[in-house]
């Protein structure tokens, strides 16, 4: 029997409406969006509509959307692309790796670098980002919805204050794991620069996009064509991008619904597991947080074995690019939990297919397990 | 109906067979590759038997198979990742804008870089060759096969020229349009790095590699996971690269017969271009050629009026990655064809769906257009 797949936030699956849309482009059309004959154009016309789709999600200027290759380049671009008189960039604590190393590297270029820490739910303190941000910076990064907590940071609040001590400073979040799963809107959370990331939200794997404000200019990380006016030379991937647009055409049209449907089937995962394990702890409760994500740790036990004693279940103790590492996980470390507090971690991710069976199976795996190791 | 499409160099359809191999990761399977769970390793295994199928043909080691976004992120990858001691780049007048302007770039930063030229068919000159490689050079970077023209470069011969002043540079060749094509083998070509794009092997677009040789170490353009053993963040595309996989094994089964028989359609073409328009000059005849690529060039007409005159041709007067550009193909330019000599190009190019009747209409189309245009 297939496991219960709850590792939403390390990918998801592409959607039937998107590979639907994707099919035409992987059979009788295609065409280089560049060419001026009839293919050509017709590529560029899908691709036209799907930025408008990308666009419209997030409250962005059609021609504000870059396509990248992946979630990894786009928080590259947002780093390197624009050009910042201030070198001083702040990030937070709980940055996924494709922030967190590039901002090391511009300190390590002579940039002066801070980091906003995280309360021990795993939310940026105002406070401490108060004073923080009082010192003006020129870039500002902060994850939307933390990756493995599923924490959602207060981004607009962040950017206000960076703005009150630096007006020209650029605000950028990456949002790979919050479009698709809450409303996300560039003007109400007032940054620049913003990350979407195709499979996590029911799009392929393989595409990405930097969606900045208008009057924003970027430098290419490569050189090469003049596509994406410029900004991200190379070929357009056609179906790929048309599977995003198509992604985000479905996210708008029941986010709420959806989000509502998949937290209440986590609220239920939830409740089995503390019923069993009373030790049990809900990572980042009481904080906004993903409708999907339940991030929890067990007591005395380890959530590799866990998860090893509980084969019917596909999910994992931390972020999938960290999963051959040994070391405890950085983001809960940043949230004081160490050691024996944080080895017990697991990451449960729901999304579209998660069923009320799925959970109840999932749960009664997972009780199973713990018990087994905790006994 | 439908145009005959000629411009395949530009952009190829994704094959069924690639197709076929894409769906079930467009479905009901999917993971990523890094999770420790059962959907993580199918998505691994996918991977490597795919990295297998790359490898396999062009004659390179697994390991040496890295996964980029496509040919222009692999051709930066080629200049900018290797660590280079001595600070010369050589490259071909006649390279693609993915390498051209990364050689500048390294020019900008003080590197000295010096151009093959090339001769009246396109072809890079030996004995000029001999000469500017005399001096040792850090990286040489050659086409394998020209883009517009489908001229085959010497690759070989001046690798090892290169050698001869200085064994320890670093060879690469862009052999986006050669591999699928031609029989591609890195020991053969004796390079070190070698990229391959997708799409123009009827594979999807927005997946390309840098092969490299064992030994050579790459530093990534971006930051971010581990993936790629650190040479390209981010989580890997699986159904892309599935499809470059299952496409670099269509290529491997049946090159020659394949290339044989778009060799026969493109003299077929040429003939019935001749026949009618005597003045036709074939742009790199007499040196090797792709054997799927007719670049012509018609005295006293401009290549975009034919065209525009032919709606029932899909071809292009030279790089897709140009068309927006009123200036002449500095490709051509650097064959010495300049002004009415090289305005009257047009960049025919066959491939797997082209069949006989498609060359007959196309002609057809054609001569009526040049005909109307030179009368």
């Amino acid at each position: 029997m297939t496991p219960v797949y709850l590792d939403y936030n390390a990918t998801t699956p592409v959607h039937p409406t998107v590979r639907e849309a994707m099919l035409p482009w992987l059979g009788d059309r295609w065409g280089n969006p560049s060419s001026a004959h009839a293919f050509g154009r017709d590529a560029a016309a899908a691709i036209a509509e799907a930025r408008a789709e990308v666009a419209a999600l997030v409250g962005a200027s059609v021609d504000g959307v870059v396509f990248t290759g992946g979630g990894t380049e786009a928080d590259n671009l947002a780093l390197r692309g624009p050009t910042v008189a201030r070198r001083r960039i702040v990030v937070s604590a709980v940055e996924h790796p494709a922030i967190e190393l590039p901002s090391r590297a511009l300190e390590q270029q002579g940039w002066a670098r801070a980091e906003l820490p995280v309360d021990g739910r795993g939310r940026v303190e105002l406070e401490r980002a108060r004073e923080i941000l009082a010192e003006p910076a020129g870039l500002l990064s902060v994850i939307l919805a933390q990756n493995e907590t599923g924490v959602i940071q207060p981004v607009a609040e962040l950017a206000a204050l960076a703005r009150e001590a630096a007006p020209e400073v650029l605000v950028h979040t990456d949002a790979a794991q919050a479009v698709g799963k809450i409303p996300v809107d560039l003007g109400a959370l007032g940054v620049d620069l913003l990350t979407i990331v195709s499979h996590k939200l029911y799009g392929p794997n393989g595409i990405g996009a930097l969606v900045v404000r208008e009057g924003i200019e970027l430098r290419s990380l490569t050189l090469g064509g003049g596509q994406e006016h410029g900004r991200r030379p190379g070929t357009e991937p056609v179906a790929l991008i048309v599977g995003l647009g198509a992604a985000c055409k479905l996210a708008r049209s029941d986010l709420h619904e959806e989000g509502a449907r998949q937290d209440a089937l986590r609220r239920r995962l939830w409740e089995r597991l503390r019923e069993a394990v009373p030790s049990i702890a809900w990572t980042g409760e009481g904080a906004p947080l993903l409708p999907n994500t339940l991030h929890v740790r067990v007591p005395g036990a380890d959530g590799r074995a866990i998860l090893a004693a509980a084969p019917e279940v596909a999910a994992s103790t931390g972020s999938a690019c960290h999963t051959d590492e040994e070391r405890p996980s950085g983001v809960l470390g940043a949230m004081g939990l160490l050691g024996r507090d944080a080895r017990g971690a697991l990451r449960l991710t729901l999304g579209r297919r998660t069923s009320e069976a799925d959970i109840d199976r999932a749960a009664e795996s997972l009780v199973a397990a713990i018990r087994s190791l905790t006994a």
